[in-house]
């Protein structure tokens, strides 16, 4: 995992941040399967994720269509309902126009 | 750790990405240190963070104003500096403008 190289503002983020259940419940195969198929959507820039007690995954889109398309994936809306009964006991996921970005090292 | 219970947007969020040298070097205590201070910020409105191989820290924001403030801040300008020569071989950081939110469970 490493930092995620986009480019120069503006672009989107959306920040999902999670408290997972016990057990793995297909969760990681998941989320491996997810992680491909987002970053061949049109308007995908990348992501990073880390998890300890929290989980936050953060990805990042060319513009609010490219969210929305990817939202409504088939296959994602599948892990999506999979999410809510069986992986997550909250979550929150906050879509938001990165307006800059300063970098070390520069 | 637990999911900031921000308000309605819109408000600001700053995504923290970061790699880390090996050993604490001061850091841990610093970070509680910088969260303690953040929090007593005006406009601060919670954080989330999480690492294991990356380090992700989400802090959120009333404004641009507050988050300029706080950048400014003397201590916090001090843990910057020890950031950059000690903590992180390498970061980067986003001001963003967040626009909606969906949480589970509603």
């Amino acid at each position: 995992m490493s930092i995620a190289n986009t480019p120069q503002p503006p672009y989107y983020a959306v920040i999902f941040t999670s408290l997972r259940n016990e057990g793995d419940h297909g969760y990681a195969a998941m989320t491996r399967h997810m992680v491909q198929l987002a970053a061949q959507q049109p308007g995908f820039l990348g992501y990073e994720s880390a998890r300890d007690e929290l989980g936050i995954t953060v990805s990042y889109w060319k513009n609010l269509e490219s969210i929305a398309a990817w939202k409504e994936d088939a296959l994602h809306r599948i892990a999506q309902d999979r999410g809510r009964s069986l992986w997550y006991t909250q979550y929150s996921l906050r879509v938001c126009r990165v307006e800059r970005e300063s970098k070390f090292p520069e």
